[in-house]
């Protein structure tokens, strides 16, 4: 197991990252405010792991309340969050309860807001289970359910006591989820380290074929430049903003499409090709670049074109981004392969052209 | 015009008591992070003060965005968040769009919290038209919804940017919620000033008739008092909890007869009869204590007898209270006018008596 640490102005916690740590309470049991806690997961990750951790806690005398969502992004809106309040408040969860997320970026995001806002804040700890959720979500605190206008729009900065990876939890990943992981782990490389942008070229297929060395190695590196970011600049006033690359176009395809339709990855894929293009038009990104990025995001069972939204409802659904800043949309797009910068006065022709192009699905007649 | 100032470790903001501050946008001006603002307001202060504040602001070039919620505690809950949400989403409100509050305790509690959750975080002000928000809710950052079974429930410590108290907007204030602000205002005496509760009995008449020097008096006492104990200690970890005398049993009246039938003042100052009656069965408050309580909270207009919910319920409701620590039922108590204290050995049978004994109505048969 390596930890890294997480260096906040008034917080700070670690991450764990290793094979088995499911199995080692004793990671949790130092960080619980009281003897209960209750586990937020949902009802695919619950048969697999629900019961593995309930046992190691319940051995050690903590209470657990277990709390079952249904899967899929569809389901992070407000009235399962209010699930989750509705199971506390029966089960008398106090202030010092710790919530415990046992899941994905879904499950992460709704049980972070859960106790961001439960009787004003109660502690939590992230255990994710997939590769997306590993590599970034878990990590830095952001918390959100959704709005059927917008992704993520409600929610909170509200950080974890702990992050606690465990690698051997992506043994029963579907091979679907864990290409929409590689999604955020080849932005990683993108926006700030062209070395491992390379060192994913070359392990693309290992990462695929659930190569322990390679996959550990990845949310290691993740890890630690998220960290770095995030120490950097918690609320996301500054550099943090750069973690977006993507994420206004792949925000964009979700809200368009219906949530749960396409997954997080995979939106964010297309959406990072839309990057690349637009930086491609504006004459930062060489051929051979845009044409290296197209290659890995293929080459990791993603997408590389965008559904057809029309520009309309495309720029619609961008500019209800919260990206969005004195009405201009803000996009993360690349000077080169490892270098994001922030972009607030791309003339309206690029995106347009750029909307409709050659990244953009055929229409469907 | 005066100035308070409430100082936190990583915060700290203005507090401006005065008469005609509604009039004086070049108050809220400068804490504004762009040319737009959403003020949040209800249908009873819409008609009495919007067009007023819309029209300061907007004769100096910011873009306003008037949303206008029902009024009263009932309404306090996810349905009416949401509305804000909808209406913030409609119009392209951004995270540099500050909410203002204009309003009571509700309107401020829901402000904050949309305020703490929109994007995760916009500015917000607190422009409070009621007494009980000028001297207890508005300062502090306390901000939240109800939940079914439990006040409060949901919510966030957020901090606005500035409280702007003007003393003139009691002039429409309703006698009854007057009386309810008057509540909060007699609990700074009780739990942390006996001359100031000394100094209420000799005005609470002058303040029933709004004598407007005893009313700014009154407010800018208890808003010293509170920023002095909030600077101590923001996420109630220890001394803040000293504010919530009366509360835990106000909020079992408040969610046992149903949010809105007895406004939140009328169930904390029967709750503190109730508190002050617990702390007279100890032996800390001697009969002329308790006398004198009940005499200021009957002249204040306010009731000195709590409904019968039966012992039972009291007790579920009061167990559902933040207060709750490892199951035992924290309550605030007085050792003498003047000094509260927080106790967590209360024996049963004391608050088996005070529940069903003469400070509680008989039921209605």
């Amino acid at each position: 197991m390596i930890t890294l640490n997480l260096t906040l102005p008034d917080a700070g916690y670690p991450i764990h990252i290793g094979q088995g740590l499911l199995d080692q309470p004793d990671l949790l049991l130092p960080l619980l405010a009281s003897d209960k806690v209750a586990i937020v997961t949902n009802e695919v990750v619950a048969p697999l792991y629900l019961a593995r951790l309930v046992d190691a806690l319940r051995t050690r005398g903590i209470a657990v309340v277990p709390i079952v969502l249904p899967d899929g992004e569809d389901h992070k809106d407000w009235q399962t969050l209010n699930h989750i309040f509705d199971v506390l408040l029966a089960e008398r969860c106090e202030r010092s309860t710790t919530l415990i997320a046992l899941g994905g970026g879904v499950v992460g995001d709704m049980t972070g807001f859960a106790a961001a806002c439960y009787q004003r804040g109660v502690p939590f700890i992230q255990i994710p289970t997939t590769l997306l959720a590993q590599v970034d979500s878990s990590v830095g605190g952001k918390t959100a359910i959704n709005h059927p206008q917008g992704k993520n729009m409600i929610g909170a900065f509200y950080q974890p006591r702990a992050v606690i990876a465990d690698m051997r939890l992506l043994d029963s990943l579907p091979d679907r989820e864990l290409s929409a992981g590689l999604a955020e782990v080849i932005k990683y490389g993108l926006l700030g380290d062209a070395e491992f942008f390379a060192w994913l070229e070359a392990h693309i297929d290992a990462l695929r074929a659930r190569d322990m060395t390679a996959l550990e190695y990845a949310v290691r590196r993740c890890c630690e430049m998220k960290a770095d970011i995030v120490g950097q600049d918690e609320k996301e006033t500054g550099v943090r903003a750069l973690l977006n690359l993507g994420h206004t176009f792949g925000h964009a395809i979700e809200a368009g499409l219906g949530f749960g339709t396409w997954l997080h990855g995979e939106a964010v894929a297309a959406g990072m090709v839309l990057a690349a293009a637009t930086s491609h038009a504006l004459g930062w990104l060489q051929d051979s670049d845009l044409a290296r990025i197209r290659a890995l995001i293929s080459a990791a069972g993603l997408p590389i074109q965008a559904p057809d939204l029309g520009v309309e409802q495309w720029l619609t659904l961008m500019s209800h981004d919260k990206k969005v800043h004195q009405g201009k949309i803000r996009l993360v797009l690349l000077q080169q392969i490892g270098k994001a910068v922030i972009e607030e006065t791309l003339p309206r022709a690029i995106l347009d052209d750029v909307l409709s192009g050659p990244h953009i699905q055929s229409r469907a007649h």
